[in-house]
């Protein structure tokens, strides 16, 4: 039944990881290269999963007294040179616009990496009393960091993302947005794409460019490497006294803002491929997949068939499934590998043989199982199987991280597990052990997690371990 | 009643048009200046506005089988000298990005002012048979144009758009498409923004650079001036050509393909402003207002006005009205002007004598019609006043229009309209008319008409007339 052809020009993914990735990205029509490098066409079928996962978040924002706005593209370089450790982190990799193709501007703009100075300077103009507090603004653009080497969606010189900037009046208040803005980005994973995050805080060496505190979503792909999909941080004061955000409290004396930055991109649908794909294609989670349904009519010139076909599309849309009809001339198989290709979670095989007996066959993509189902049921079984299949996927994924997360009490122990992938617990001193562990291993602190002590003392640098740290080699 | 300190803090009209709006502007917290002059910071009551727009379009484009996508912000400076016209249309004004602050890049990359390029070179790569025909992709960005002279949401260096782009294997399908686009528009100004479009051709001079024809929407603003609001291209296969466009058709012959582009921006911010606007500050249509009922409490403190009002609250939210209740402490005068200042379609008065008889005070912005409403009819009486006023708000300013479109048998009758702003309908024979018009008067060709010749010889050139066109002062 399967187009050898179509499916063989996917590398598996024990063969070569990466390659399989890119394929897929490609093959499945997510996106495509431009002409500058490191900069990517995002595909109607790439950014419709974008759209979707704009869509969930957007609404949550909202729900949480949030606000859109739109800042502009470019930073005058002088306003970026104001927070100091915000600068070195970000001046290396900044594209310059320098001329208007007739004359040299005056100061050289920096196109945005990341808009908190922006924020920062908006809001030392608008916010004057404590009444004016908090400001909690979001907003949907396109940043550009000049990275050396890039990849589709997980790094590139431009990408898609929403950065939250939010200022308050007291400390409290921000922290709780920033975790409150983790805890936002979890259940996207939760509810959306069946990514099982592991949260914690970042360790102060990975921690953002002028951040006190950054917190993480990690993901764990296929090939036991992980995943940074979203970060959010807690500023304090410190872009607060760079930009002179102050207002007036309730007596009366003036006092700087609590600040915090929140984000994820373009980056999740690189999550999505790595953590459900398989070796037939992409296994998209049905919540977040443009298409959700494909029915294929079997013997497709039978009258019967075609209006069985038509009356499923109609019915399935009007309860708000997307679903896609294929009708065209291609054979049935050609189109089971290529929906099977695209991850669309579930088909529909509509044939003469199953209509005798009022039926069709349902098909769920990530277990390939198939059933006869009623065609009076339709609608109904169709959204059962969904979140079935959701929740198989999340729970696939969450075995998969358990299985692959351990416990290290010793270095060997720790280099040993490393090898297998995944994340490895360890109980360490503090950065020393950090550098230490990154420079024999390339392992990189992924996050600080709430837990016992695996050990009293570090095993990396003998001294008295302080906090437990999942280490993973990572994208 | 009012606070005259905030309502005197916009011009007036008629004093001053041009202060009028940019004061508006900036006191109904539209947007705010950035660093970088020509880049603005849309705020959140503007930028609310533009996700209304955004929200209708998407929805028409998506019905109509478009599908979204997002092209790199920049483009080679190689790239972009392919076709020509194009080119000598946008080259004056483009800003380059040069650099990555720590080395100079090979090549100048131009941000994209538009993406026909873009879009073309993609196109290229991936059509190669009629089946893959037509392509029908949309996306929202923004882009940069190196003006000199800006103004909020008229021209800026950088503004928020939609550029949609298509291409079809057959000329009819791509000049329909054209027009079906150009409708599309004409109808968000009839169903969202109560702005009467006047549609046409634009003339050979006007059309943008590398269409064969370009239309138009125009709208009028309150000071007489015209305001180009929209455009739709057809490019015939000249992008096709430059860019290689290639595809078999059904008789297995190598043809080109037929494009498309259209767009409108958040230049339509500033019409809905210069066409509803008073002198009491903004009046925005309810469908297209980020909030359409403003509730004020009259005596707040009084336990059954606070209970009336939240109950109104979460009725007319239930219903998916956009509402808000002010409850602050501020005076209800104080309120008054400042949600009239900020245009909100409907305000509802909630005090104890009105609730008395359960009855509040419904006050509609464009007109400052008051009645009583019975408390067990609001949500449907507030429905109902949002028609009316939608409605009336898009008689008035088509009357503004029909009032100010003046008919020229002589050049010096054209002169004399034209002094008394709106449009001035007049037959010319060509380009050496239209010229002649532009340093005479400074009115420019807004649209070619369908209509019959206002006369048989052209006044300006006492030539043929061969065409009936609209011309005015414009933004």
């Amino acid at each position: 039944m399967k187009d050898k052809k179509l499916v063989d020009a996917i590398t598996s993914r024990d063969t070569d990881f990466a390659k399989w990735y890119t394929d897929l990205c490609l093959k499945a029509e997510l996106m495509d290269y431009s002409d500058v490098a490191g900069f990517i066409i995002y595909r109607p079928y790439g950014y419709a999963i974008w759209e979707n996962i704009q869509s969930y978040l957007d609404k949550k924002f909202k729900e949480t007294g949030h606000q859109n706005v739109y800042m502009p593209l470019v930073i005058p370089e002088s306003l970026f040179q104001k927070e100091k450790d915000h600068v070195e982190g970000f001046a290396p990799e900044t594209a310059m616009i320098t001329t208007s193709g007739v004359e040299d501007l005056p100061e050289r703009l920096i196109v945005r990496p990341t808009s908190e100075v922006l924020f920062s300077t908006h809001y030392s103009k608008i916010v004057q009393s404590y009444r004016d507090l908090p400001k909690k603004y979001n907003q949907w653009c396109s940043v550009v960091r000049w990275e050396k080497t890039t990849r589709p969606f997980l790094r590139g010189k431009e990408f898609l993302w929403q950065e939250g900037h939010t200022i308050h009046d007291n400390e409290i208040e921000a922290k709780t947005e920033t975790l409150d803005m983790l805890e936002t980005y979890k259940n996207l994973g939760k509810d959306l794409l069946a990514i099982p995050f592991v949260t914690g805080r970042k360790t102060e060496k990975e921690k953002f460019a002028g951040a006190e505190e950054t917190y993480t979503i990690e993901a764990l792909m296929h090939d036991g490497k992980a995943l940074q999909s979203g970060t959010t941080h807690y500023f304090g004061q410190g872009f607060a006294k760079a930009f002179d955000i102050k207002f007036q409290n309730e007596q009366s004396k003036i006092e700087y803002v609590y600040q915090t930055s929140w984000g994820v991109s373009t980056r999740l649908i690189g999550a999505i491929i790595m953590v459900h794909g398989d070796d037939e294609g992409l296994v998209l989670p049905p919540y977040v997949a443009p298409d959700q349904v494909v029915i294929i009519p079997i013997q497709g010139k039978k009258e019967e068939v075609k209006n069985a076909s038509n009356k499923i599309y109609q019915e399935l849309k009007e309860k708000g499934i997307r679903v896609l009809l294929d009708d065209s001339n291609k054979s049935p198989g050609w189109k089971f590998s290529e929906y099977e290709m695209k991850g669309v979670p579930i088909r529909l095989e509509v044939g003469p043989r199953d209509l005798e007996s009022n039926e069709v066959t349902l098909v769920t993509r990530h277990n390939r199982n198939k059933k006869q189902v009623k065609l009076d049921d339709l609608a109904v079984e169709v959204e059962k199987s969904m979140k079935e299949m959701h929740e198989e996927m999340y729970q696939n994924a969450l075995n998969h991280v358990n299985k692959n997360t351990r416990e290290a009490k010793t270095y060997d122990e720790f280099k040993k597990h490393l090898e297998k992938g995944g994340y490895v617990k360890i109980s360490i001193s503090g950065e020393e052990a950090e550098i230490k562990i990154k420079e024999d291993t390339g392992a990189t602190a992924r996050a600080i997690i709430d837990s016992d002590l695996v050990t009293e003392i570090c095993p990396v640098t003998n001294k008295k371990a302080v906090q437990t740290v999942l280490f993973a080699r990572a994208y």
